[in-house]
């Protein structure tokens, strides 16, 4: 494979869908072939999936949850992401495993070890080359106003220990460099996203210089 | 849990579906509290996965399909297997792991290891104390009409595999009962399906006897 695969991640709020946007269009200036999805919902499998994970009539075991969220990963990884970067494309995907880690394992408490091996089997082992995390705390965050879904109304307790995974992850994941997004405008982050991408993935800025 | 878990599994035709039905009814006129349900489909979850699965209008992979079932599994031994279960019922299921073992495994190819992986961390561990496996080759099953999905339109060397697969999973497993169910009629197989019952689960024999 020969393109690079990018994923935002952080909490709700934390301007990661803003910034996945300016760095696909950045990168589209500069002439590098990029594509822009997201997780969940990338597929139309993922669509359906989005829709029963988030607004579910019925209460989901977090076992269902973390294997829906997989099974959607799976088909997107396949169908979207995988021949993206055969075809040399700079894949930025919005959240991608770390947000299930995060989420289910950290914030839900489910087990860790049970999560990286379905979502290891679901990718078949594909990990990004670089991950931007969004450092907002929960009391930070930007709400939206009026979508406010299932997993959006658990509590300040839940959105804590989410956090805190994410930051568990960094710490443990050399792909992994953190954003201070705190008080910065849109364009000041999206400066030090231009700056972590071409630090870590060095081949971007001449790709980026050539053009 | 004090009550019994029943598994019915075979090639699609091979009678288990009467089978369950009627193993049920049995159970009920003993006098023995019965749940009769079966995979995928058994949850509202499920039903939603069962459509997307079976009449999906894109292409599913092998990973994605296996998550599918493995989450609808998830809500199902949660939301209704276990509780009835905990309750003394005795549950009778048509399809479970075996079936995903031997059409995903065996059938398409897919790697046992990470079916057996996921489906433990679906269920919890939780498998059937007897599991009725209906022997009846792909070329001798009954084939409905009009009933023809994705799955039903594969080959024969794929019903082939599938019907290996079964056999190998029984030679494997203690818990698995072969029921030569090749020219018999209904009654005359589920005869041989309480006879398989009362000999594997003796006090089923006992509760039926004193009610």
């Amino acid at each position: 494979m020969s393109g690079w695969f990018i994923t935002l991640e952080g909490i709700d709020g934390s301007g990661k869908s803003t910034q996945a946007k300016l760095l696909y269009e950045r990168l589209l200036a500069c002439g590098i072939a990029a594509l822009l999805t997201r997780e969940p919902g990338g597929t139309v499998v993922g669509q359906a999936l989005r829709k029963l994970c988030l607004n579910g009539g019925e209460t989901l075991t977090w076992e269902t949850e973390m294997l829906l969220m997989a099974a959607d990963r799976a088909q997107h990884v396949q169908e979207v992401i995988r021949p993206a970067l055969e075809q040399g494309c700079c894949v930025i995907c919005d959240r991608y495993i770390d947000s299930t880690v995060a989420y289910q394992g950290y914030g839900a408490q489910a087990s860790l070890a049970a999560i990286r091996q379905v979502n290891m089997i679901a990718t078949q082992g594909l990990e990004p080359h670089l991950t931007l995390l969004f450092d907002i705390k929960p009391t930070e965050r930007y709400v939206r106003q009026g979508e406010v879904d299932r997993i959006e109304k658990r509590s300040l307790e839940y959105h804590q220990r989410v956090y805190e995974g994410f930051m568990q992850i960094a710490r443990e994941n050399e792909r992994v460099v953190v954003i201070p997004a705190k008080r910065k405008t849109p364009a000041e982050v999206a400066a030090m996203v231009w700056q972590a991408c071409v630090t870590k993935l060095p081949h971007l800025d001449r790709s980026a210089e050539l053009n």
